[in-house]
């Protein structure tokens, strides 16, 4: 299949073919979502408005099945940040773009009539009338895609949040099992594409093939060698037998483990909701539970898992660490059911676990429900999924709560989130939240297996950028972070694989290039939109109220802050 | 009395008297609470947090009851827009400031406990316990205030959307009758006092004296001719038949008249709510009602009134044009009746008529309720009063309401609602609404009466830039705009009121350089809060949503909007 750029709009219901531009050539994922927004939205377009772009795009060694390689790039200007934006996710959609030779599918204009599914194959793009998907939840909506397009179809689909515009709302990807339970979930995507009109992107491979390599033989090897250094890392076996939950007992014991909206960093439950317990119930349980599940095809990590009821059968797929801190030890809540169970009602709905979770502690805080009543926390899901003016409150996110409430303590940048690291124990992950491009996200660059005294402020800059660096790249390459711990012993992997797919003369430095040129354009974009140095700060209350146990604040100071990427233009 | 800053701080009660800072001696009003804000305020502080600070200030003419010169001026970074805020109103407490020689009162700190009213007067500051009040409405706060305080004194009161941190909130003044009609309406200004744990703050003038003057003679002679050139302009006259409500004709035979959520420019009611309907309304219903009323000591202009029942029984004073566009031609509503009510009702909660107002047109668009129902509108103001969740949304403003309903047509700038001029039929006031550094605000330059085609984009930059900076100054002096029509022929007045006030040496260019200094103080504490071109933009719909009846749009090129201020500063 040739590279291409393929351009929909929404309003015309038109597909638009065309050859990448020479300018995106080197990009794709996240770096990609970055050019395409400076080159074409305008800095003060409304981010639900026509003038913005919803972009989905592989990354660059996607399409080969190379193990976790196949993520998926949503992005656009964010309805909940205003900044640049991109949410990547595993599941099929990138795999299947990939294969049909699209590097970006751009959504342009907005505001159609009516809901659809947006179909695309190798015949083309068409607009499905979709108004009898309307206000039905992810998982209905799913199955029947499935049935409707057939079982192999990769998809990103939105809920009731998206179709609302929530700015909570999120994007889910079918996974391998055509399950959507892979989300593009932040900065509120799902608004962007329920503005759209767009109910499912469905995507089928059909008559699609691998994108073309330049040396076939040298990518077949080093795909070889690619395993063997994942398979080779510890890392991997900790994720593949407790997954991400295996961060509950390591971020309580910094003391950063977020706990009742923020007001702790440690939690008397924490025992219960990590990842030995987690793994022990799933196996216990049997039935359709899962602790070692792949996300998508060729990985070989098997980070994700399905969580069972007392019965066996499925709860939710996947448990993951930042819903658990979030919507559990967040909440004041213990238990892994409940926890499990908020999660699959926020990937019904299709909101982010992380803006809502934060949203539901905010709410407590302002005395709207009590910590630790898991049966309140149930309700005030179904409140978003009725869409009542409290649930529109709540699945608008943290800051909108905050406000409706009159709650100071809003643990928020530029209106998003902050996940599971609580800046003032865990600090260079803090940096990171202050000043990544795109609002608080630990997955723009975790610090907390850096080695190094979180509790301190110093040097921690450094080390986010370091980790921010690394992020910007794998995400701009379509590889899961969980990869990153094996390639790192093995420097010269990724190079070598963009020589082979791609037949560029690049070196060592090419993470650090693609990374930083990422960071770049992000922040070009965010400042023509009017982001600055006063944006990338923590919340204010976390620099004089201290955190349990340690009763550290976040004291990186502003102009360390603001030196982090000073190099890397205004 | 010495002329003085007073700062009392709520986490200890105390209150330090220090003399004018040198840099702030030429500042009053609006011009100093900028240059405090500058010279105090962290730009990444958090409105409601401690680092802010709540500001009163009268003007540099204030204290002598020269006529409508006697406003104070509110400020701090404002709750709803992020920006610099300053919002001036009538009433007494410019006059009883001035009075006690209080240059500034600088409210320090935050989040007290409890409920507190302010006590300044000669003897100083206290702070008494005020929980009785907590959740009391203004005029019932005002009334008990009276008792307890004496009828003579000044009062600023917020009510319980101020308590609540509503990002509406509006801190309300008694008037020279002891009634709180006089708003500093924008911005969450309510909020922020209510975030000082301060219900209200009480002045009592008694044992103050008129500011000191340089040239006594000279000062009263020139009062005088100030008199004479107020009510020899025929707009005066207008003001004092009419009030502001003679804007009704006036906006909308021009196509600018809010209607129905700014979706259209001309109401078929028009007529029923304009300043004859009212005047006549008012004179024939009698008993308390008033059509020309004074709201401070020392007016001579009166463009006041109270509005009474069929019973000739108070329903509100004043109604005031922004009010009957915002909440009737905005709201579909022709009734002057439910309209006064509707107002009531805001200043009882205590939240800005142009705000909720908005709010309300917003909430409308996107389905909540239907045009034209005077009860569901009054329905709604009872749900902001009782904080449930949607009244904690409409008391949030209207782009928190916007948010919540999905609704894209928000007519707001900088977070801040669009008053009752429609930007696409009047757009010099579009301009100013655009590049005001206090968002969206009509008082910061209003050019409806400017000799220019109102649909043209030529020429309205500069009309706006005069405005602008008009308005700057007499908000810096304290003085009503309402005088400016008579000033305006008389240029040399106000330096020359300066000189026999203060002894300083000013020439005829004064206003421009007081309007132009304050406008550049407040875009430099912007640009340090992180806001630049990309904010000082009408919403994006309004720049491709024709408005009927001329089917235009807001069209002043973004360039020109840029250059408004170019030699102000970045």
């Amino acid at each position: 299949m040739p590279h291409e750029i393929w351009r929909v709009n929404v309003q015309t219901q038109e597909l638009r073919r065309e050859p990448v531009p020479e300018a995106w050539q080197h990009w794709g994922g996240r770096g990609l979502i970055a050019r395409i927004l400076l080159d074409e939205v305008p800095p003060s377009a409304d981010p639900l408005g026509p003038y913005n772009r919803l972009i989905f795009a592989p990354g660059l060694l996607g399409g080969h099945m190379l193990s976790s390689a196949d993520r998926v790039s949503v992005g656009g200007k964010s309805p909940l940040t205003g900044t640049v934006k991109e949410a990547n996710a595993g599941g099929q959609t990138g795999l299947a773009l990939a294969r049909l030779g699209i590097r970006a599918l751009i959504v342009e204009d907005g505001a159609p009539e009516g809901l659809w599914v947006l179909h695309i194959s190798a015949q083309g793009a068409r607009f499905d009338p979709a108004d009898d998907l309307s206000g039905l939840g992810v998982y209905e909506t799913a199955a029947r895609l499935r049935e409707r397009y057939g079982k192999n179809i990769a998809a990103a689909v939105i809920g009731p949040a998206g179709e609302r515009r929530m700015r909570a709302a999120a994007i889910l990807h079918l996974d391998k099992d055509g399950v959507p339970g892979r989300a593009s979930a932040r900065g509120g995507l799902g608004a962007l594409m329920g503005s759209r009109g767009l109910k499912a992107v469905v995507v089928d491979r059909q008559g699609g093939s691998p994108p073309p390599l330049a040396d076939p033989e040298a990518f077949r090897s080093l795909q070889k060698r690619y395993n063997q250094a994942l398979l080779a890392h510890p890392q991997t076996h900790t994720y593949h037998d407790y997954g991400t939950a295996a961060m509950v007992a390591m971020c309580n014991a910094f003391g950063g483990l977020p706990t009742r909206g923020f007001s702790q960093g440690q939690f008397e439950g924490a025992d219960a909701i990590g990842g030995e317990a987690l793994r022990e119930m799933i196996l216990a349980r049997g039935g359709e539970g899962n602790p070692s599940h792949a996300c998508m095809a060729g990985c070989i990590i098997l980070c994700s898992n399905v969580f069972p009821d007392a019965g066996g059968r499925t709860v939710v797929s996947p448990l993951e660490y930042e819903t658990i801190a979030l919507m559990g030890s967040n909440l004041g809540l213990d238990d892994l059911e409940t926890i499990a169970r908020l999660n699959w009602h926020a990937n019904d709905i299709g909101v982010d676990t992380i803006e809502v979770g934060a949203a539901l502690g905010v709410a407590a805080r302002g005395g709207l429900w009590s910590f630790g009543d898991g049966a309140a926390a149930l309700g005030l899901m179904d409140e978003i999924r009725r869409a009542t003016p409290l649930g529109r409150i709540l699945g608008n996110g943290a800051v909108a709560t905050g406000q409706a409430f009159g709650v100071l303590q809003v643990p928020a940048v530029k209106g998003q989130a902050i996940a599971a690291y609580d800046p003032r124990a865990i600090k260079g992950t803090g940096v990171t939240y202050a000043t990544s491009p795109q609002g608080a996200d630990h997955t723009a660059g975790l610090t907390i297996r850096a080695k190094i005294d979180h509790l301190k402020p110093e040097g921690q800059v450094a080390v986010s950028r370091r980790a921010q660096v690394a992020m910007a790249a794998y995400d701009t390459l379509g590889i899961c972070i969980f990869a990153g711990f094996g390639l790192s012993t093995a420097p010269d992997l990724i190079p070598a694989l963009l020589r082979a797919r791609y037949g560029w003369e690049v070196g060592e430095d090419v993470l650090t290039r693609l990374g930083e040129g990422t960071i770049r354009l992000e922040r070009a974009f965010n400042r023509r939109v009017g982001f600055g140095p006063a944006d990338d700060r923590i919340p204010e209350w976390m620099t004089h109220e201290p955190l349990p146990p340690h009763h550290t604040v976040f004291d990186v100071p502003p102009d360390e802050l603001d030196g982090i990427f000073a190099d890397l233009g205004p």
